[in-house]
């Protein structure tokens, strides 16, 4: 498990699958079976108190490093995990699981449903954050791990690192929330639910059963175009794209006159051939119901809690604006929870966790170093 | 033309259209007809100098005060336009036109091609700002008014208010330019290419021959979303709905569990039955290809300009930031064009030009009162 083939400079990795049966969610409703894709990166040592979870982001995956064979790019966050990287293969055993209603591996809607031996489509429950976690829960208890050194993650990575302090505070030693909050804000709710507007207005999307016929490719790839927008900063687009004008013009009325039209509708297409239409709207949907507060003050959530915090924002993020993260902040200092906060410079928005980590790199591997030893 | 009775406490207006042939566009394209629809509220004077223009915004139309015979709402400026208010109709005379390509009673592409008997579609002309400018310059010259007192706007009037500046440098004795820019950021153009992207996507748009059969609802309902979203603030957003649920949850999945959802949804319902969707298109693209500048330095397009500005922005606006006034501002001191420059305070975010309009409403009422004795 997690051993890593050095070929050719690049390092392997294989994605693995961890089963399950009976598995109840938080609505009441169950799964007879679940399937978790996950990967793992470095060595387990032998007292297995170096194991850091990896939670990915809403259209992300387990594949977060290294290469499967054949891949051009390694996974999406290479640049933080590996030998001598942030979050250290050398030193850590690095664990990322794929979320229970995703479609990379995961059991999810488009999986065959055991009752009628066709995709779930819609019959699939409606899955929560809580969920997610809970079935992560049960993978680290496979692994034989009793506590994780750290959680970390961005976006809605960072609510499930939230949830896993709330869910089992006792399982965590210490966890960075990045670009995250505990609930979503309207504003947020409204972007998400255009989405999935965007993708029921589809008629290919069929009430969910497109599975086996075309799929519902343009208002995925509509529902992409506005998570795109939202996830640069305004500065990152002008920079990136400015006013030029697309030199492949063609004659069609309301083709891309601009660049940054012909991005968009680049990156929603190739959206629509890695994710499924159905999977977007569970999981935006549990990112809407998550709240970590549980209706009380998130500082309550916290009191059970014997972890220490790195709390990251970026100062160009105006999706997950720094407000949301120190929401987190004040809830440890009022529950006694030790914790640092850092709103780093980064001009790329939301997205700064992934296309912008030097600095982030910086603070995360100093906080992994020296958990033990850091003083508030 | 423009007499106003009163009625029940209600003053009532009624809508004109003014008629002219053989327009050329910008992009070389000419229409055999053109319709501009506009309304007038006050009188004119004779010596036909106290006329105020007000440019509406991408969605608005003509009726910007009073009430139409049967409206239980007056026109969507009507707490800055009428007797004794901002924009007093007790001293001046205010046309609101229509814009070219729009659908509420202007040539657009839902009119009929008197070429072949059928509505225009996407035959029709691509129109920019500056022909929308060029067709009420027709419709001033009609009423015999040679200089504007003013000319004001908010968005995409804000637009045609800076387009008249550069193209009748002597016909505008001041301007008032409100929650604007010179030119669509990508960042702007990148949320209204989504627009256009989910009207495209509703296979009921047929490439724009859609008249006669189902419009395109889904689609240009998302397109709306999408807006509006961007027109309010994410602290307006909250205040109006926290993380509310919705009270008439019904047991499809992917109802609308929130507030906001629902709001959105009936927000985008309600716009299906009053814009066409091939205006949606031809407007915002509209928008997009504007560039005030044309290229050179704004300053530059601002040399021959005998006009007084008062530039307005909002805090709260994020969709036309207020650095975007700055640079008309700074275009106006480089010039030497007389400019006063306010932003202000306001939670409504991009819409609050047209809901919050209090503090609008001094400033205008103010600067109309004395531009010719104001000192800048």
């Amino acid at each position: 498990m997690g051993a890593a083939p050095l070929l050719n400079d690049k390092v392997y990795v294989e994605p693995q699958i961890f089963s399950f049966g009976n598995f109840t969610l938080e609505n009441g409703e169950s799964l007879a079976r679940v399937d978790i894709a996950y990967e793992t990166y470095g060595r387990l040592n032998a007292a297995k108190t170096n194991a850091i979870l990896i939670e990915h982001a809403f259209s992300m995956d387990a594949h977060a490093a290294f290469y499967h064979a054949g891949d051009a790019r390694p996974g999406w966050w290479d640049t933080m995990i590996g030998p001598g990287k942030a979050i250290d293969t050398e030193r850590f055993f690095v664990i990322c699981s794929n979320v229970i209603g995703g479609c990379a591996g995961s059991t999810g809607p488009s999986s065959l449903n055991p009752a009628t031996g066709k995709p779930y489509a819609l019959d699939f429950p409606q899955v929560t954050i809580k969920d997610m976690v809970a079935a992560q829960k049960k993978l680290i208890d496979h692994l034989g791990i009793e506590k994780l050194y750290s959680i970390v993650g961005g976006s809605m990575g960072g609510m499930q690192v939230l949830q896993w302090l709330v869910s089992y505070p006792q399982a965590v030693r210490s966890a960075i929330p990045i670009a995250t909050t505990a609930r979503h804000s309207p504003q947020q709710i409204a972007f998400n639910e255009v989405g999935r507007q965007a993708i029921m207005a589809d008629p290919k999307w069929n009430n969910g059963n497109f599975y086996g016929n075309e799929i519902p490719r343009a208002g995925l790839s509509v529902a992409r175009m506005v998570g795109h927008i939202t996830y640069m900063s305004e500065k990152s687009m002008a920079e990136k794209f400015g006013r030029r004008t697309k030199s492949d013009q063609d004659n069609t009325k309301f083709h891309a006159d601009f660049e940054v039209e012909g991005y968009l509708r680049n990156r929603g297409d190739f959206f629509v051939g890695r994710f499924d239409a159905n999977s977007y709207l569970y999981i935006s949907k549990a990112m809407d119901l998550f709240d970590a507060t549980e209706g009380k003050h998130l500082s309550e959530k916290f009191y059970e809690l014997d972890a220490k915090l790195l709390v990251l924002a970026f100062k160009s993020d105006w999706l997950y604006p720094a407000y949301q993260s120190l929401e987190i902040v004040t809830a440890c200092k009022v529950s006694g929870v030790p914790v640092s906060y850092i709103e780093i410079e980064a001009n790329y928005g939301h997205d700064s966790f992934l296309v912008e980590t030097e600095k982030q790199s910086h603070l995360v591997r100093h906080f992994l170093s020296r958990v033990d030893e850091l003083i508030y």
